[in-house]
């Protein structure tokens, strides 16, 4: 087993996810979670399985403003490559009502297991916020 | 590998840290940690290392009406049972100006590494609120 290539595999896979969340497709977005995936917002109920979570990411896009980005920090996998975890950093805007974009920037850690097709799916997915005087603009 | 038994002793691992926590033991309760633990807080940056975590942890005892507790949910081990995460959730207390106590709900993730030793160390540690409404008492 490559570890390395496992971790790296990973870090891409973070990437592609944000990219692929930033292009609005929904379907493709969802396509990252396992169905049995636990998203964990802040200031929420988790929300659990894929149909609560494509409620909970059409409920999310309308939010005026409303954007989120992020970047992987490190990534670790165990042994036999079938869990792995990141530890992220992501930056989510929302409109004032004045219209000003506000920018909040926060810490992610997600968990990944390898489906049986070999794919890194995310079972657990959670953030919070960072105080504003330590953003780091991504 | 008995990856149940495994699973038991990782939620036994979460209660007995719990108690050890409320217990107000410092060191007892740094050691569930690895040195190289990552603590990230709602609101704060992260907090990185053994030696950062006992600052945070007495920094966090100095707030009046403070106090932490925790019951895991459920446990996920890899197949090597070198790697595993809990979903926990938690109830935090803090005295307001008044003097009434706040309480306040939460959900956690924690990221698990067995050691050297073959004991499971916490890795990574994070949590954020629940809405009030759908607080559940410990």
């Amino acid at each position: 087993m490559n570890l390395e290539s496992e971790r790296a595999a990973l870090m891409q896979t973070s990437r592609d996810w944000a990219r692929t969340a930033a292009s609005g497709d929904l379907e493709q977005t969802l396509s990252f979670w396992s169905d049995d995936a636990i998203v964990m917002p802040p200031g929420q109920s988790a929300v659990v399985g894929k149909a609560a979570i494509r409620e909970f990411l059409q409920r999310t896009s309308t939010i005026p403003g409303f954007s989120i980005t992020w970047e992987p920090e490190q990534a670790t996998v165990a042994n036999d490559a079938d869990l792995g975890f990141m530890v992220e950093r992501n930056r989510v805007t929302s409109a004032e009502a004045t219209g000003a974009i506000r920018e909040q920037f926060g810490k992610a850690v997600t968990v990944w297991r390898k489906d049986s097709m070999g794919r890194w799916k995310c079972v657990v997915d959670t953030w919070n916020e960072n105080p504003t005087e330590v953003a780091i603009p991504l």
